[in-house]
Order: C-alpha cells, then sequence, then structure tokens
C-alpha cells in the first residue's frame, strides 16, 4: 500500500505496471474507482440522455462537469444551495470538475486575456462574467467535486510558439494562484475535500512541455493533467507529446489526459501511461447514430443495417435486447430513444474497453491486446463525422 | 374465476365492483396485468424517452404502439422481419396496436374515403397509401400485438349529425369486415393468438352512440373500446357518452377509452366503468416540462422551482432522488435529461394512481378516493398546455 497522507482527498494505489501502462486505484471521498478509467461528461450536470441511476447500472466511475457551463447556468451559489454537485445531479460517485478555461477560450465571445484572468460574455445571453484562477477555485469549492482542476490557458493547436509560450507562463502563474486558493481555509472545499490536479499545457513544443511539466510538478499535487490536446492536432503528434510529458511524471500519482478521445486514442494513451480520461464522444456521437464497436464506429443510419437483427455487439447495456434493425428505425425516426440507446451503448463499451485494458495490464499482457485491438478496429470507420482526430 | 374459452388470446378476470368502478385482470399472452390500467404510447415502436428496462422498472403494465406510425415506418413487413413487435421493441410485456384509423384523419394528407377504406398520403414523405380493414388486421398481425383493434372512422368533435351517422355505419361495415379477416387462417396473428376489440363510435349523439355499441356488442369480442373521444368536446360531454354507453357493455369483458387522458379524465372514466386508457400525455407533457402530481400540473420552468430543493412529489421513479430545482435546471438548459425525468415521473405517477383505485375500489372506497382526488387536483392547473379538454 502506498497511499498517500489522510490530509490529500484523493490517493492513488498503483496495483500493476506493464510496459508504460497501469492499472491500479483511485480512492476518493465518494468512493474508489479502478484505473485506467473512462470519466463521462455531464456538462450542465446531467449526462445527455442517461440517468444517474442507467449510469450506476452499466458501472459508470467518475462523472465529470464543466465548471464554465454550471457557473452559467444555474450559478454556482444555486448548485451549492440545491446541496452541492453530488446531491444537484443525484450522482453518488465520485467526481471532477474542469476549471472552465477550456470553454472560455472555446465557447465564450469578446474575451479579454490577461495576466489576471480573462474576463468574457456568456455564449448563452452575452452576460458579462470575469473568470481567475480564484474564481475558479471558488466556484470548484462550492460546487464540491472530488477532484478539482487548476485554471489554465489552452491555446489552439495551431498557435504559434510566442502564443504558446505566454500561455505556459500565465498557466503557471495561474496554477500558483490557483494552489493558494484551494489551500485556504473556507466555508467549503480546501484541500482535505478535494485533489487539485495542475494541468500540462506547451502545445507540441517538447521544450514547453517539459517546463510547464517541471512547474506543475513543483507543487506536489495529488494528480497531474496534460491539457492541450484534443485540439485539433494529429493523433501522432499527440502521442508524441504523450511520450515526452508521462515519463516526467511520478509513477506515485494519476495522470489525467484532458477531453480524449476515441477507443483507438485511449488505448494509445494507456499504453503510453495516463490513468484517468474525459471526454465527450460516447454521448455526442451516440445522439449522432454511431455506436462503438471493437470493429470501429458503426454508423447506424445506414441502410444495411435496417434489417439487422443482430444486438450492437455483446456490450452489455440497455442497448443489448434490441436489434440493429431498432435502433436504426429509431434514429431514422428522429426519436430519442434512438441516441439515448446509443449513448447508454457508448459509455459500457468504454467502461469495458477501459476494464479489459485493465486485466490486460495486471495479466501482463497489454501490448498484445493493444496490438489486436487497434488491428480489429477501423473496418467501419470511413465516414465517421470528425472528431478531432486527423 | 369467470375465465373466457382458451380460444381467447385475452381474457378478464372481474375482481371487485365499486358503484360502477371495477377492478380486475386482463390475461393476456404476454402475462397478466391489473386493471383499471394505463396503458403508455410508443408512437413509433418505442415509448419517447423511456427504456423498455426503465418501462418494467416502473411498474408499467401495457404498451401500445400505432400501426399507422409503425405501417409507414419502418413497415410492418420489416417488424415481422425482425420478430414482431415484442422483439423488435424489446418490450416483454402485453402489447396493443391501434388500427390506424385515428392517425390516417388526423395526420394523413390528401384523404379520400369510401365505403372500401381510406386512400391517403404519408404525412412523412407524401407516399400514397391505402387503409381498409382487411390491410389494417393484415398489419397488426404482422406487428402480433395481444390486443387489436377494429378500423374505424373517427370524425372530428365538431362534425355534422349526418357525417356522424356516416361514419358509425362505415365503422359498423369495417368491424365485420375486420372481425372476418381476424378470424381467418394465415401465416401471423389470429383470434387465438390476439384479441379484437370493437371500437363504438356515434360523436356526441345518444342514439347513434347506442347504435354503435349494439353493433359492436353482436360480434361477442373479447373486450369493446370507445373511440371518437378526446378528440376535442368538453369534459362533461365525453362523461355523458360514457354514462351512455359503459352501461350497456358486458360486465365480463374489458372495456377500453381511447387516448383519454389527464389524471382527472381517468379518474372520473373510472368512476364510470372503464378498465383500459392510453394516451400520449404523460410522455408528451413530460417533454414539454409538466410533471403531474395529486395537487396538479407541476410546471417545472416556472422561476418559483429553480431554488426548491423537494423531490417532484412522493411517487417512486429515477426523478425521486433529485430536486425540483434540478430538473428546472435541466429543462431551461434544454437538456434532454429534463424530459426524460419528467416522463419517467409522469409514467409512473400514473401507474401509481391507477394502483390507488384499484386498491379503493377493491377496499369498496372509490367514492371517497375519486372526492378527494379531484379536490386536492388542479391548484397549479392554469397555464396547462391544451391538452384536448375544454
Amino acid at each position: 500500500m502506498n497511499h498517500q497522507p489522510l490530509t490529500s482527498a484523493v490517493t492513488f494505489t498503483l496495483a500493476a505496471v506493464d510496459g508504460a501502462a497501469r492499472a491500479g486505484t483511485l480512492h476518493t471521498p465518494h468512493g474508489a474507482v479502478p484505473t485506467p478509467c473512462f470519466m463521462a461528461v455531464a456538462t450542465c450536470g446531467g449526462l445527455k440522455g442517461v440517468t444517474v441511476q442507467q449510469a450506476e447500472e452499466l458501472g459508470q466511475g467518475v462523472v465529470l462537469g464543466n465548471t464554465y457551463h454550471l457557473a452559467l447556468r444555474p450559478g454556482a451559489e444555486r448548485v451549492r444551495e440545491l446541496g452541492g454537485l453530488h446531491q444537484f445531479s443525484g450522482w453518488r460517485g465520485p467526481m471532477l470538475t474542469d476549471s472552465g478555461g477550456y470553454q472560455v477560450f472555446s465557447l465564450a465571445s469578446q474575451r479579454k486575456i490577461s495576466d489576471e484572468g480573462v474576463w468574457f460574455r456568456s455564449h448563452l445571453d452575452g452576460t458579462a462574467f470575469n473568470l481567475t484562477p480564484e474564481e475558479s477555485i471558488r466556484i470548484q469549492r462550492l460546487l464540491g467535486a472530488d477532484i478539482i482542476m487548476a485554471f489554465d490557458e489552452c491555446p489552439p493547436s495551431d498557435a504559434p510558439r510566442a502564443d504558446i509560450e505566454r500561455a505556459v507562463a500565465r498557466t503557471s502563474a495561474w496554477l500558483a494562484r490557483s494552489v493558494d486558493a484551494w489551500r485556504a481555509e473556507g466555508p467549503y472545499g480546501g484541500a482535505a475535500a478535494q485533489a487539485l490536479y495542475p494541468v500540462v499545457q506547451g502545445g507540441l513544443e517538447r521544450d514547453l512541455r517539459e517546463r510547464s511539466a517541471l512547474d506543475a510538478l513543483r507543487h506536489d499535487l495529488p494528480g497531474c493533467a496534460v491539457g492541450g490536446l484534443a485540439v485539433g492536432e494529429t493523433f501522432t503528434d499527440r502521442n508524441r507529446v504523450l511520450d515526452w510529458v508521462v515519463p516526467m511524471l511520478p509513477a506515485a500519482k494519476p495522470r489525467y489526459l484532458m477531453g480524449v478521445g476515441t477507443p483507438l486514442d485511449l488505448v494509445a494513451a494507456v499504453a503510453r501511461g495516463i490513468d484517468q480520461f474525459d471526454c465527450v464522444l460516447p454521448t455526442r456521437m451516440g445522439r449522432h447514430g454511431i455506436a462503438y464497436t471493437d470493429a470501429g464506429p458503426l454508423r447506424i443510419k445506414r441502410a444495411e443495417y435496417g434489417a439487422d437483427p443482430r444486438p450492437l455487439d455483446d456490450t452489455p447495456s440497455q442497448a443489448a435486447r434490441v436489434s440493429r434493425g431498432y435502433i436504426h428505425h429509431l434514429v431514422k425516426a428522429n426519436e430519442m430513444l434512438g441516441g439515448q440507446l446509443l449513448s447508454l451503448h457508448n459509455l459500457a463499451y468504454y467502461r469495458r474497453l477501459m476494464a479489459r485494458m485493465r486485466a490486460a495490464i495486471r495479466a501482463g499482457r497489454f501490448a498484445a491486446f493493444h496490438d489486436a485491438y487497434v488491428a480489429g478496429y477501423g473496418d467501419d470507420a470511413e465516414g465517421v463525422p470528425d472528431d478531432g482526430r486527423a
């Protein structure tokens, strides 16, 4: 056992290593989760199309809420008034909130960035907001997730080096302020109740990634995230960044790759030592008629599935009782139940994919699993909507 | 025990009578259901926003599919190819299909009605279709529900008497043809596998209602439906029709009031001896932000519910874990999960309302239940979307 001191809200136990891949357990105030794990995204505090009871039934581990969305609507004070994000959403397992930074940079209009923070207008109604490291942590303390994120600047993948370098410097300064706000005494949250993760930025520049990682590590926080990826770069470039950064991170702490990804992305990143993932793809692609399978994404609207009596695949979920032909019909008829069943399937598929990877790591056969999985995947991938992978 | 001969697919056991209200059991090839019962509407073969597993969990009895919608898309042959409506949809309990008549008259364009049947164009893509008594029964045999309906003509509530009289005559002639098609030998369905119900028409004209009822009864079918209501008439007019028709129907057979209604409508019709109901309101109103409660419809979007920590009411459903404030937030944010939770709540509320009525009938205290329920209902009813009741 290598638990960290009890003063940390979240601790990590490493159980097996196979190459760079790791299997372990993340211990949180709302239960333990085996890693590598996929965290489902409840953007506005609810999984899209999936109730918390259904998420429990399919074995979902961590659920993630978006600080930007929740702060704009219904507001962090309202969530706190209704008991915090766990009681608000009904999710009883571990939760994570991001810092709001990513959405400010991707969704908000009329942004003004300074070293102090970001001033922006809501994408909903144009209301003016201000987000600083202190404000992001204050909101995340009100929300009350088990894991919270430091406020960072996430530049686009094609930003000039000077912009990335400035973002790394800001991310470093904002991390120090985030840590102070997280450690501060206060009515809610704090270091004993919530774990703060820093975010490594640096784009595709090796020296900037290394600089950002070293800065993140000097705060000795309970885990570490790699950000600034899944923003338009190629699969190869992303994995190159992981090859630089992950070996720098301490083995005893969990590593979180933000916003990633497709099943192939997850397998590639687990192979490089990542422990935690989040992504909107399982529910978003489900709403768009895509079912993930070992053979690749299955586009259920295709005519060939109209009379197909088989289930999507052998993933246990509420979608397993009905045929591809039935789900094809629902999606063609614009019935919301079609997107719901595909979302349930995809979350269950992701959960089971992580479980299969954990079993392979513990058995010392992850490389064989990886190669077989990659070889089998992709038959149907042609024509799948762009998901950020080139 | 007063089961009908084993040759009937569906039989009815009457267990208790309290005034005109009755409690019994409907026995079908896919299980027995206590009555009075509410049948949930799966228009295109799927409940809107609710999986079959969720419907099982909340205790849903019968599920209804719409012949018109299923015949247009994906087509009855496709449903049969995929195992029939039960296997297609995954619903393992009793099912009922309507005849398609109601939707032809309310949805289709360019209708031409003759004594032979109806020619019309699909509301989806303008494709030409033809529906006759024989074709409706052929489709319903392919679909394979436990209870199927005779093809009838349903005029609007404000139709002139001459139109209603002609519709009663057509309904009578079409019933005889429906019965022949139902009794015929054939590859699927038939009288031993499916129960056929006739439909009593006649608008608000007492003599026409009586004429239609007498005609329906002469075929000695396993049950009887009252149609042509919930088409714009007042609550008072509807109950007057039930007061004329229901006493004419045999006590030993189930009576089905088509397309009704709100909780108050159900209580009023059970008081008059109705055993089966169907209506889209629980899921449709759920998607529109309405939760049914004993105090009346609760409009969750109202500002007063934004910070309300209470559950919708004490109905056990997947919505019971979260607060009114949370569902208010989801609905305001246009999250599909909001409509899903309200649909689950409403179906569970309807199921429990029927169970409470059954218990009251069996205990001989239905009149007291009725009066207390009606007195408590409606506080919040002002401003509820029009649902066909004047």
